[in-house]
């Protein structure tokens, strides 16, 4: 941020530093950048075609743990700052504040607070998130709003140590505890069965029905991306796209007993799963974890330790604000093709805990696209798409003073 | 072997030798010793006071992996055969055939064949097999059979490659698919669904029911022993003895997506499960076998691969059989303690593949005790077992000429 001529502050905080860089404009107002430094775990490392933490270039694309999620976003901005600048004279149109965080991958535990303790040094007119870039269509867009998460780790011990198995009709195994007590939260439908678990979910309304209907569904191109034959509960059309208004109860891991080559004939007295629930407006994560354990209890798995992991609000943005409205007029200057806009991703994002303090509107403008494989292995980005998001961050931090 | 006097001969299999040492005796009658060298792996690791495979003295006990099952079960022997000899002048009154395989814990895929091809040399009028030891009131005893085992890896890729979990509501988890489709196995009430897998089950007959009786329930310390308040299903008393003639299907590991430290919100696309079915006379893994598959498809999980990793047929000797009356008689001899008959052990052993073809009974006379911990961390034996055992096995091999 420094060598880019920000005025560059590293707060601690319990976990990982947040890093903030300022800039003035010629006008007051003020564009809010968000980023994040924190990348996903790499495993499995054998599936990766080069190493992860050594970025390698083929194809015209970059590969490399973070180049898309997050940090190349960072670089692509800090470009388009350069350009703005240079294109100005060496000044900017807008004031710009860049806000990187260190714990986005871990649900960002501390940037809520942070952003009430520090309001006046973030204080802006809009921002533009992470995340973004081109779909299937090679069309540039933006989501409105995001899913919430609660991330909570199930747990079980059924025994002070694991058993031979020839004793399993009358010693309690932890992976068929915890695999009962899992299948008690969601149905074969995928509707959850924790009760009260809906009351505070809002169904889309009539705009975003007609939002989500007027996207393309790229459903071939999705089924062969994940080599998949059909998606979940057979949903196809506006359906499979009004089911992210519906909630995910996600099994991100299961871990109980032997995983080695061969065979073990034991009890498991531990077991362990790592669950994610993607939560829509107005939903509360500190409410679902609540019900989650009432229900357990009801349901006589008392002994299903919940271990909150992480926890973020949904946050929903105006379709008629009019950093929308410049992001799309911009967006389809420079790609020549159709802005299209997303009522809610499905992902999750700290996005809440700016938007309602500060009182700004957030979008999304990147660098990705479909194949960028954020969070798996061989994540990537490709050149043309790098070139792109940064010339149309550009634009907008170009027209953004005269909004 | 070849150092106690045995002419031993070491046989290839397609997967570890099995190694043979014979004597003959002043008697006709042979007795046949069956033993394993192969043990289950010490994972987990971290569990272990002292390093599993080194053998560690520690309050009367010697601590290592297979120190029980089954290494010190095989020295036991050897031991018994030198003060036998030494005792009679350095002959033996009967033969003996010593058998060591070393794919006990897999399963013994080879050894029913390799009896079949090797009945000459195998020929014996009873065998003692592994096993054994004292009770937790310090009893000797014997089991006359064992539970036979199915044991198969359960897995499915729902996709060709992990997701974000943002794409929970449409994309396939591989855990959940997996879940769901253990849960269609098994009831709440731990019955197995899969349609015909009673069908060649035997229930216990009254004289199995008497044995069960008489044998000591030992409910209290078992509890203490697991650190459990409860068994399986609430059993207490001769219902929880009864069990060891239901069926089991038990979960000896689960596997699905991210088990590291923290969160990774990711779908997985791989799950797999060991599975172990532990099967009473007269049921057939191969007839459970096919009958899991069936199931299965029927309740739409034809994408759930099913791997056989091990079978064994149940097996249950005579309670009249003179060798029993013999372990009985010197056991309570030696111990000064009732000699405890267990109609039928609750693991596994390859003990049918020698009972049918040689036409021998099986009986259990070894150096373990409760907290042997076999298959689990801090696996040991008490040194005064060790002594017991060595002793008993001595007065068998000494009587069994003349039965």
């Amino acid at each position: 941020m420094k060598s880019h001529g920000l005025q560059a502050q590293k707060f601690q905080t319990t976990g990982n530093p947040i890093v903030v860089g300022r800039a003035s404009g010629k006008s007051e107002r003020t564009l809010l950048f968000y980023n994040h430094y924190d990348v996903q775990p790499p495993e499995p490392l054998d599936l990766w075609h080069s190493p992860p933490f050594q970025p390698t270039l083929r194809d015209g694309k970059l590969f490399a743990r973070g180049v898309s999620d997050d940090k190349g976003e960072l670089i692509a901005r800090l470009a388009a700052l350069d350009a703005v600048r240079s294109a100005h004279g060496g000044d900017l149109p807008c004031g710009v504040v860049f806000v990187a965080e260190g714990e986005e991958e871990v649900a960002s535990p501390t940037i809520a607070q942070f952003v009430l303790e520090h309001k006046d040094l973030l204080r802006s007119n809009g921002s533009i998130w992470e995340g973004g870039g081109v779909d299937h269509d090679g069309c540039p867009g933006t989501a409105l709003g995001f899913r919430g998460i609660l991330y909570v780790e199930l747990s079980v011990k059924t025994m002070s140590r694991d058993a031979h198995s020839g004793s399993a009709n009358i010693l309690p195994n932890a992976a068929w505890r915890l695999l009962r007590a899992l299948a008690s939260i969601k149905g074969q439908d995928e509707r959850i069965l924790v009760p009260g678990f809906y009351d505070q979910a809002i169904p889309p309304s009539q705009i975003d029905i007609d939002q989500l209907e007027a996207l393309p569904g790229h459903e071939e191109q999705t089924r062969q991306e994940y080599g998949i034959s059909a998606f979940v509960n057979g949903l196809t059309g506006l359906e499979l796209k009004k089911s992210v208004f519906n909630n995910t109860c996600n099994i991100a891991g299961f871990d109980s007993g032997y995983h080695g080559p061969g065979v073990k004939t034991v009890i498991p007295c531990n077991a362990s799963a790592k669950v994610d629930f993607r939560l829509v407006p107005d939903q509360d994560p500190d409410d679902i974890l609540a019900k989650l354990r009432q229900h357990l209890d009801k349901q006589g798995f008392t002994d299903v330790q919940v271990k909150k992991m992480g926890a973020m609000w949904p946050f929903k943005s105006s379709a008629e604000d009019p950093l929308v409205l410049l992001a799309k007029s911009t967006g389809e200057e420079i790609y020549r093709k159709p802005f299209r806009i997303d009522p809610l991703a499905g992902g999750s994002s700290p996005a809440y805990a700016f938007a309602r303090p500060l009182g700004i509107s957030v979008i999304n403008v990147g660098i990705g696209y479909p194949d960028s494989r954020a969070h798996a292995p061989d994540e990537n980005i490709r050149l043309e798409d790098f070139e792109g998001g940064t010339r149309h961050l550009a634009y907008i931090l170009d027209g953004f003073a005269g909004l």
